[in-house]
């Protein structure tokens, strides 16, 4: 396993975990500034992010700035109710990996949708099965686009709690099951990203690491599980705050060839959003000397 | 699949459902009057709550009113950091074993416990692998007392979400892996309790359920998830008021042989802890016959 000890060249910081600094919302130029300053070599933008600040005057910070792209959030959110829906997510789908492209991302990354509707507390019906081929359907169709254009997707399994409204693939297994379908050679078109948050829980995660070896590790994310998890969605903790041995995941994931980015992404309403970015992105890199 | 629509007569309540309304802790005498004026046959009451009433008291009330039990809650949370914890826990499992018998439950129900102090936001280490460990040879210890008093165990996988501080099985093939290390023969001594709360997400459950077959499903918990849930613990749905497809997951039980009761487990504090007993009763009287 590599040392992060004596340095953060390997650690990429996902642009939401300093989006929204007491409530507000920060500029992606500011942050991209502020991740530079401090010797940060890479990030993982959102696409509302980018859109915000435009395309090309982020294509063109990023390069200013020297910084990589551990991966782009987010293509996905295929299941849809009737074939207009399913189309406008394919072409959506398409735009991101164009907007991928043009960021020289590492991979997009899928949050891939559950029941339609639910996000907003509607769910339109209750066939996970249903959603779980749409899912299935919609990756196929926009693997032929991403691999035209060079550019990997990484199906991100979320964490069970998740299912019905963000991402009916919640287990590493289900995401290379899908992998092992639709590019049964590996090779490297299509993988997944692991996130601890998501996965830490599984007894089957070691092993289906060492199933998805190299070619399917595409991105590595950090953060930590908080107990009391206060919230679904926006109480995650920095590492080294809750219970994911983390260590001992990027152990089996780099057993595997992994050698990219640890990427730290954290929703955090009453922490760490509350705190100034600075703050935020010294302790992220404090901790991924010596906790990750 | 059961007809339910005409009564009721399959319908038990999971006494928490009713056990705090408007924040006032509902005594269990007048829980089990409540139920057996509506015409309910079967209840799951709580440890504390026996202990608060009496078990001879409660033994008593539950063979007047001409109630069963459909299952006992709870026994497990095995897992501890020293040898006084794991003796601890066998000694007062033993105790649970005792309590079900007196009330003739027909299951035992395993919460098999998570990393120890996590419930109280102190995590005393970060090695799932060990609690799994601790939880295998603790049900293992306990099966044998059990099988000699003839009550079953049922393991209830708990949400991934609870990993860390109530159950560290997720899964129901995580928990059929372990009735089939210790229960190979499957002689109805150890099974499972399918809540479809915590196991609905799961892609592989049709699969699992039909694995677990009838010997070792021993019992069945209804609720519904809602999206969004505002809670980790305390907001689940009243059935049909979520996402979860009930009688899809009620079939595949059944499709097994299972013929017992459909138990109602609702923790609600904002909702159903909010209204009358008699109210959420009947509320789960009229959902029975025509949502599960």
């Amino acid at each position: 396993m590599r040392d992060f000890a004596q340095d953060h060249r390997w650690l990429s910081i996902n642009t939401a975990t300093v989006r929204k600094q007491h409530g507000v919302e920060q500029s992606l130029p500011d942050i991209l500034e502020a991740c530079a300053q401090r010797g940060i070599r890479a990030v993982s933008p959102w696409r509302d992010q980018v859109a915000a600040a435009g395309l090309d005057n982020i294509s063109r910070l990023v390069k200013t700035h020297g910084l990589e792209l551990s991966g782009y959030c987010r293509g996905g959110m295929f299941p849809a109710v009737d074939a207009a829906g399913v189309r406008a997510a394919a072409d959506d789908n398409r735009r991101a990996v164009d907007e991928a492209c043009a960021l020289n991302a590492a991979c997009l990354v899928l949050v891939v949708g559950g029941l339609p509707g639910a996000l907003t507390g509607k769910a339109l019906h209750k066939d996970i099965a249903r959603s779980r081929s749409q899912v299935h359907d919609g990756i196929a169709a926009l693997l032929e686009y991403a691999k035209a254009n060079h550019m990997p997707l990484a199906i991100e399994p979320l964490h069970p709690m998740y299912a019905a409204d963000r991402a009916c693939i919640n287990t590493l297994e289900h995401a290379l099951d899908v992998c092992d379908a639709l590019d049964p050679a590996s090779t490297g078109a299509l993988g997944v990203a692991v996130d601890v948050y998501h996965v830490w829980w599984d007894p089957k995660l070691q092993a289906q690491i060492a199933r998805a070896g190299k070619e399917r590790l595409l991105a590595f994310h950090v953060c930590d599980w908080l107990t009391p998890t206060t919230d679904l969605l926006n109480d995650r903790g920095m590492m080294g705050d809750g219970v994911i041995d983390i260590p001992k995941i990027r152990d089996w994931v780099e057993a595997q060839g992994f050698a990219g980015y640890s990427e730290v992404e954290i929703f955090s309403t009453s922490n760490w959003w509350q705190r100034g970015s600075g703050e935020v992105l010294d302790t992220c890199i404090a901790r991924h000397k010596t906790v990750v």
